[in-house]
This record gives C-alpha cells, sequence and structure tokens, in this order.
C-alpha cells in the first residue's frame, strides 16, 4: 500500500518566508533551506530579524492568510486522493502552514510548532505575541521529514516522497520512491538519478505509473 | 502535539457489512468485530458468504456508494481539522472505504486492502470480480490499528484515539488518550476508566479540552 508524501513549501504552497519577506519589505528573510541547510541556524536568523522588526505571530499569520497555494495545487491533491493517501510534510509550524492547508482541502499535515510568548510572560507585555522559539515533533537525525516516512514505513506502507530542497533528501532517499519537483539546478545536478519533474502533470503522471492505474 | 486517530465503521460512518447484509438480505453478514473479535476468522467467514452468493467487489461497492457518512460526522470532522490533524484508522479495505472517505472530505484513511480475482486468474472467469483474500498492512501484534498509534508516536506525536469495539482497544490504550464512543455497554462495563460518549458534541468538547482549546 502505498502513501504520498509531499514537501509543502515549493510543491503545493509558496514558500511562506520569501511572501512574507515581500510584503514586510525585509529582503533578509528571502533566505530559506534552499540557501541554508542548517535549519535550526536560519530560525535563529530568522527570529531575530522578527524581534529587530517587532513583528510577531499575528502579523505573520495576517499575511500568510493572503497566500494562496501554488496554482494547480489544489487539483493536484484532489487528483492524488481517488487513487491514495497524501500526507503534507514539513519542517514548517502549524501556526504558519493551517490557512495554506485549509485553501488545500486539509490533507494531513504533519509538521513542527512555534511557541510565542504570551501576555502572562516574565519577559513582559512589550514580547507578547512574539515567536519565542519553536518544537520540532522529533530531534531525531535527519529532521522531522525523515522521520515521518519512517514511520509509515513501519506500519505497512511504501512511501512516495516529492520535494525540492536540501531537506528533502533524506525522506527521498529513505522512500521506496522519490521524485524532485521544481528542483535548484545544482540539487538536480548533485541527484542525477532522481527523476526531476516541473509541471503536476508530470508529476501525476508518474505518482500514477508507480501504482499502477 | 497531538493527532486524532478516528475509528470509522460506528463511529463516523455505519458498519459497512451491516449495511451490505440489509440491501442484499443475507442476515450472517451482521457478524462484526463487536460479535467476532477475531478478525481473520469474521473476514474468511464473510468471504464464504459471499462466494457462495455469487458476490464480487463490484455488488458491494455499488450498495456502499449508497451508504452516507453518519448523520453529524462531517461536521465532526470539519470542526476538528480546524485544530488538530485527524487520521482515520480502520480494519476495513481501501476498496470498500473510499466512497465514505470521500463523504467525509477525504480525511486521511489507514487501512487494509482487498484482492481480488482479475479476468486473467488461473481460477477462470468464473472467479473475477470475486474477493480472493485481503492483505493486512502489517502483521504486528494488536493489528494495524495499534500500529499505526505506535507509528505517529514514533514521530513525536500525542495521540488521542477514539473508537467503539474490542479491536479498538489495542490503540485506545496504547495512546496518551483514549475514548470510547457509541460503544456496547459490555465493553463499558469493562472499561470503566475510559471515558465514553454518545454524542459527538461532547466528543468534540473531550478533544478540545485536551488541547486545551
Amino acid at each position: 500500500m502505498y502513501i504520498v508524501c509531499l514537501d509543502m513549501e515549493g510543491i503545493v504552497t509558496p514558500e511562506i518566508w520569501i511572501e512574507f519577506s515581500k510584503v514586510t519589505g525585509i529582503p533578509e528573510l528571502t533566505r530559506t533551506t534552499r540557501d541554508e541547510p542548517d535549519y535550526d541556524k536560519l530560525m535563529h536568523y530568522r527570529m531575530d530579524i522578527l524581534n529587530e522588526h517587532g513583528l510577531g505571530l499575528r502579523e505573520i499569520q495576517n499575511t500568510i492568510a493572503k497566500i494562496d497555494p501554488l496554482p494547480g495545487a489544489k487539483e493536484f491533491i484532489d487528483e492524488l486522493r481517488k487513487f491514495t493517501q497524501v500526507i503534507i510534510l514539513s519542517d514548517t509550524f502549524t501556526q504558519f502552514a493551517m490557512p495554506l492547508i485549509e485553501k488545500l482541502g486539509w490533507p494531513l499535515l504533519m509538521c513542527n510548532e512555534l511557541t510565542v510568548y504570551s501576555d502572562s510572560d516574565e519577559s513582559g507585555n512589550k514580547k507578547a505575541g512574539m515567536i519565542s522559539g519553536y518544537k520540532m515533533r522529533t530531534l531525531e537525525e535527519g529532521g522531522t521529514k525523515l522521520s515521518a516516512v519512517r514511520a509509515l514505513q513501519s506500519t505497512g506502507y511504501d512511501t512516495i516522497a516529492v520535494g525540492d530542497s536540501f531537506n528533502d533528501l533524506a525522506m527521498i532517499r529513505a522512500s521506496q520512491t522519490g521524485f524532485l519537483f521544481r528542483s535548484t539546478d545544482a540539487i538536480k545536478a548533485a541527484n542525477p538519478d532522481l527523476q526531476a519533474f516541473e509541471e503536476y502533470s508530470e508529476l501525476l503522471a508518474a505518482i500514477k505509473e508507480v501504482h499502477g492505474v
């Protein structure tokens, strides 16, 4: 039995931090895992910038509510659901992703959680609503995506993983089948054995072929 | 981070075999896991009856297409999705469940698969379309539901399991939180420490309380 594991940003939604950077006019926030493979380093870099600019969760969520999934992404997921199971695996955070997940028709999302300073925090009101840190769902080597793929395999599934970035390679390599989608030239060149697609129609056809439908 | 694991039949859909029994007029098919805890014994009993009556997958699916989810089940799942992740864990089969899963808005379904005789089967055309057997996703002790709960926990989730039958007790007991829903008096009496609910509104409130929302 197959289960399809889709990375979120770049695969079915835009890069949230890049969109956020555009609206807020803070170019430093365009940095993503494509540029900085060390996720913890990247997150602390982002949180420092947000705190410097006094931007909290509410401002971020107001921005994300304006973002739409990538054109054709919902239709792609709708087609997949007719013949297989679909999970969105992401290193993003519940608080960021849910408005986009709703627009995609509520596919299952496995990701992480942000922690936010509350009004009652000892640090005082000036920090209320600011991002205090983040909780990864697992600290297992290879991150939450690889951990999820291994968990699904442990309960009898063959996984088909789709991603675009450095941090997708572990789940792609651990899966029975893995595809690159709208990846960088560097990642495609470094992984010539992986099939790489640019259009949902191609990716859908490849996933159907694995299923024999 | 929480993930809600709902048993399917009795929780969000009717018992498929009981509905099938009504339409076909075969009372022996009303037997379920509530009556026979040994699932393999139950499935072979069912397959023998289907073969005796010449009923194949097509007839079963035509019946299932007429069945609706339990009243209020889709609205219950819609509410859950606003604040948590939801998985349907079932010992049923993909081929049976998908028309109902579609009516529920495509929540993730983890279940098993039927095998069906094909036209080209050596046994000849007279068996084509008949159910030849079934593949459980895992043969781990405790079944596919317990295996799925353990897998989700291994990737960092606290599970909240909801079920009604003997074969739900393992996943309920293995979960951080477990509830009975519309269960039998015998199961409730044998498990007095488990909270038992009859209405979606009560169950929703209990799940919200666990989440602190």
